[in-house]
């Protein structure tokens, strides 16, 4: 068990593995973030997608106002959605590049760009800012992705 | 080869390892099971999303009238997506969090109660049950894996 | 560190993982794709979700009119969430039962009809083919990660 677990800590251990570790859990909690930010635009905005959820607003009619899409809500939606299609990528691509022995150095630009992609973009849909700002930290993870991804299979 | 087999084996054979393999397969089928549970409603409420599917009901109006929502259909698609907005970051928090070496009670503890929370949110979500049922099954899932984040990034 | 590095590559340099790591990173590369199948169509027919990203069409309902659906911009966008759907239960059940130690002869056959029925899938929405070819392609991942998730559980 001991020996185990001491196999274990090296791997967890190694530098790059590490740093996968950190920018992977820094990445998926501003993902989960998105949960909070489309449940307060839901909340303040009064714009809900299910019956049980617009029960407290009374009953009949007076509820079902509220059962209606806004583009606040919308907005964070499309903005998690977006997480997803690029986050699960750089989880899946990003553990192979890590594993693959890259140099320190090299792996940190790569999941620190990425991860600072990702935050600007976050942003960038949320206030909006307008285009090319969003579609450009957009391109910038996807790039940082292909990068990792070249690195696997080569 | 078979010494790598062998060192492979014992990552595998890991106590914390192999409970978080188990759980981990266990919320992803259940997740899988959403697909199949919204195309029960396509099929049985005649609610298609693309032509080429409606294509057996006969051509012209008769086929488009399918062409449409339904509300058990949208609701089983927001279970699968909110399914995906929280499995991912079980599966990448997870993973790092069982190869940071945590007691396996512990550990145990974590993995259980978040699949509970996924299996109960699914039922909460289907039936559905009155809130604050569906909130509160998806907050303890969250709540869980914030709480292994925080392991990871200490 | 030179010690945890050779561990690692042994791991990397081990036949399944290598297997899985390359045909993962063509599945994900492959659902990446379709970022930019959704971006060409919302450019080709002029529909987009966000108020920012028609700005360059002119101001008011000039540019408002763009802030429309599209079927070809919605199957695509399809496409990308079923893919979603299916490509993050295969990362997480293919990398444990790539750990589990698999015949690698038996892995290859499992990541190869996976990484296949997603390609064809891929052109079955897009083209699209008449039913049952999207049907049956999806089913044919679906049923290749059941059997990897059943070899982890067992």
């Amino acid at each position: 068990r001991s020996r185990e677990m001491a196999k274990l800590t090296q791997l967890i251990d190694n530098d790059v593995f590490r740093a996968y570790a950190t920018y992977t859990a820094i990445v998926l909690l501003k993902m989960m973030l998105m949960s909070l930010v489309t449940a307060y635009f839901r909340v303040t905005r009064k714009a809900f997608a299910n019956p049980e959820d617009t029960a407290s607003f009374g009953k009949g009619e007076n509820a079902k106002k509220y059962l209606r899409t806004d583009p606040d809500v919308e907005r964070a939606r499309r903005g998690h959605l977006n997480d997803l299609e690029n986050i699960v990528p750089f989880l899946g691509i990003g553990l192979l590049y890590a594993l693959s022995g890259p140099d320190l150095s090299t792996a940190l630009l790569h999941f620190r760009i990425f991860t600072g992609a990702r935050i600007i973009h976050t942003f960038a849909y949320l206030i909006p800012l307008p285009q090319p700002g969003r579609g450009l930290s957009w391109a910038v993870g996807y790039a940082v992705t292909i990068s990792m991804a070249y690195q696997v299979l080569k």
